[in-house]
């Protein structure tokens, strides 16, 4: 079992790393020091095939467990399953010092630590994320929330779980499209913050898309120190933090107008990180040998590197990313590359440069 | 003008207080270095008699405000009219440095909060109460929150606004029932901290019960400047704060049980206080003239000291309490006196003890 610690103070929190671990959910929440009652939110996808041995563990350690189960996808991550949750909280009798545990991917974790960041005004929380995205990325950091349908995330909070547990055998069940959506973090992460993790990836995508299981551990691993570490010098996105939405803001939007149903996370943020590394070659010098090699890796791990955007498409584009969380004063802030390892955020894009990025998604 | 400071930090800020200070909306948010674009969330009372002359200076001091009303009443104060106004809000494109203004009673400036607390993960808000129990109270101190069908503010966050600015001239429209309600908590300082506020109370209530201006510009003052010393030493209710609850568990399970329909939330507390002062002689020693001063002052401010509770009504009170948020390991916590001015909390009470305050309500 490999730990990586979450440094924030009295918020400090473990991410435990290994195979079997959703086995030992029960003893590790029993060393958390919480109440007996605790919620298994979960989606209907992952629910049918771990949460018995979810709760099994949770029952065995002692605890008194209830399921909520909602419909799986990205659509579903709104206000409505939200109040669902609540409901059943409630009538669950949870209270101050009981739990809830976000078992599945990046939807249910965002869903579900924003149910226990307002539910009673905040009670603890455990994410089992039980997808790659989930794992590297979603999980960790406490950024929690639901969509709106104006746009991704509109709605949420900061709340940090108080232990992450990623079992990689549940990457073995993971269809191949959701695993390569998650890979477009790992990517990313070395493109911010790790020209090595980078190289390594270029190097070893074959292994990687086999799911080699040590190979996995290592980039998991890797990739949430790296959130980590960003996470714990910027826990609330005053600066530093941003720099892990780099290919975010167009992919956010590529996201919303195609109503979160076409593309998963990862995909779009493919894409757009693609058009993020073409926009930093225009802004930041970034070498063109540098945003082939990122097109590439992109390529090469399975995820889509380009979008038929019509003119009508990429004015819709741009009003989603308008209404962006990153927007400040109507001017939307992109997280630029310098080179592959080294990014900035706050960067400031005309409109026009902005454009010709989109438009040329299409070749 | 009165000033209280709450001390809180970097989240420090100000509670204003004085005749007239809605047309200073504007002006005042001009200090804080907030963004252009606002939302004034208030309800359909509210927002008929005040609304125009908040906007007015909001855009006279160079805002963009954009008015989001709701229907008036604590039935309101759900998910339902948070989405609406999430909504709204996404439709305006407020942005990080945008800002809520909460305009009305303790409904609107919950529900205004928690839109503003949950919004893009939290923007700043301005509270402007509009009603005496506001001013005094739920304005103050970042707790903001809507209603479960299974109880009262059981959805919620802590989330402080940037300033308050009581005018107490949105007072002399209150309805006579609204302003006694009011006073419900006025009573409660009192009770809690401050015997010789109790005291004077009792010498002065029939000239608060006219709004004597200078004595309700004294009483205003003073009870924010109890609640700010409180919150200031417990923003997020580890310990000291719960003595703000004295006459709440009883008052919040009236309410519930009423469908929040019937009693407005300080003719509850009122009837729950009375309780609570019962509570308090059995198990505190109380005396039984405080427990009679309390009692007759609650009754002097127009306020319900009883409740017809047949024993049907008073199981479902009891199961009411059970899913207060102040529940832990199935234990109901208590605040109750030892003597007009100084309560404890956290006081466990024994089922029957409070099955037998219950039913001398009906007395």
């Amino acid at each position: 079992m490999r730990t990586v610690k979450v440094p924030l103070g009295k918020r400090s929190y473990l991410i435990k790393i290994g195979e079997g671990l959703l086995a030992q959910l029960g003893p590790e929440c029993g060393q958390l020091g919480l109440g007996r009652r605790c919620a298994v939110i979960t989606d209907s996808q992952v629910g049918r095939r771990y949460a018995a041995a979810a709760l099994k563990s949770l029952k065995a350690a002692g605890f008194d467990p209830l399921v909520v189960t909602f419909p799986a996808g990205e659509a579903q991550k709104n206000l409505r399953n939200v109040q669902a949750c609540y409901d059943q909280l409630a009538k669950h009798r949870l209270e101050r010092k009981s739990f809830v545990v976000a078992l599945g991917g990046g939807v249910v974790g965002d869903l579900a630590g924003f149910v226990a960041s307002t539910y009673l005004r905040g009670i603890p929380f455990v994410q089992v994320p039980t997808t790659l995205l989930a794992q590297v990325d979603s999980s960790v950091g406490g950024k929690v929330g639901v969509n709106l349908k104006a746009g991704k995330n509109l709605v949420g909070a900061f709340h940090q779980p108080r232990l992450v547990l990623c079992d990689l055998a549940t990457l073995d069940s993971l269809p191949r499209r959701e695993y390569r959506a998650g890979l477009a973090e790992v990517i990313k992460y070395g493109i911010i913050w790790d020209a090595h993790l980078f190289r390594g990836l270029e190097m070893q995508m074959h292994r990687l898309l086999r799911r080699d299981p040590a190979l996995l551990a290592l980039v998991v691993a890797r990739s949430c120190e790296i959130k980590a570490s960003v996470v714990g010098q910027d826990e609330t996105e005053s600066g530093l933090r941003a720099i892990l939405n780099f290919g975010h803001t167009i992919g956010h939007a590529i996201e919303a107008v195609s109503r979160y149903g076409r593309f998963l996370h990862g995909e779009a943020i493919s894409i757009g990180q693609v058009a993020a590394a073409r926009l930093s070659e225009e802004l930041m010098g970034l070498s063109t040998q540098h945003v082939t090699r990122i097109r590439s890796l992109f390529h090469a791990a399975g995820l889509p590197v380009r979008l038929n955007a019509s003119p009508a498409l990429q004015r819709r584009l741009l009003d989603a990313m308008r209404l962006d969380k990153k927007v400040s004063g109507g001017v939307i802030q992109f997280v630029l590359a310098r080179k592959i390892g080294s990014v900035e955020h706050g960067c400031q894009v005309p409109a026009a440069a902005l454009k010709r990025a989109l438009s040329e998604l299409n070749r």
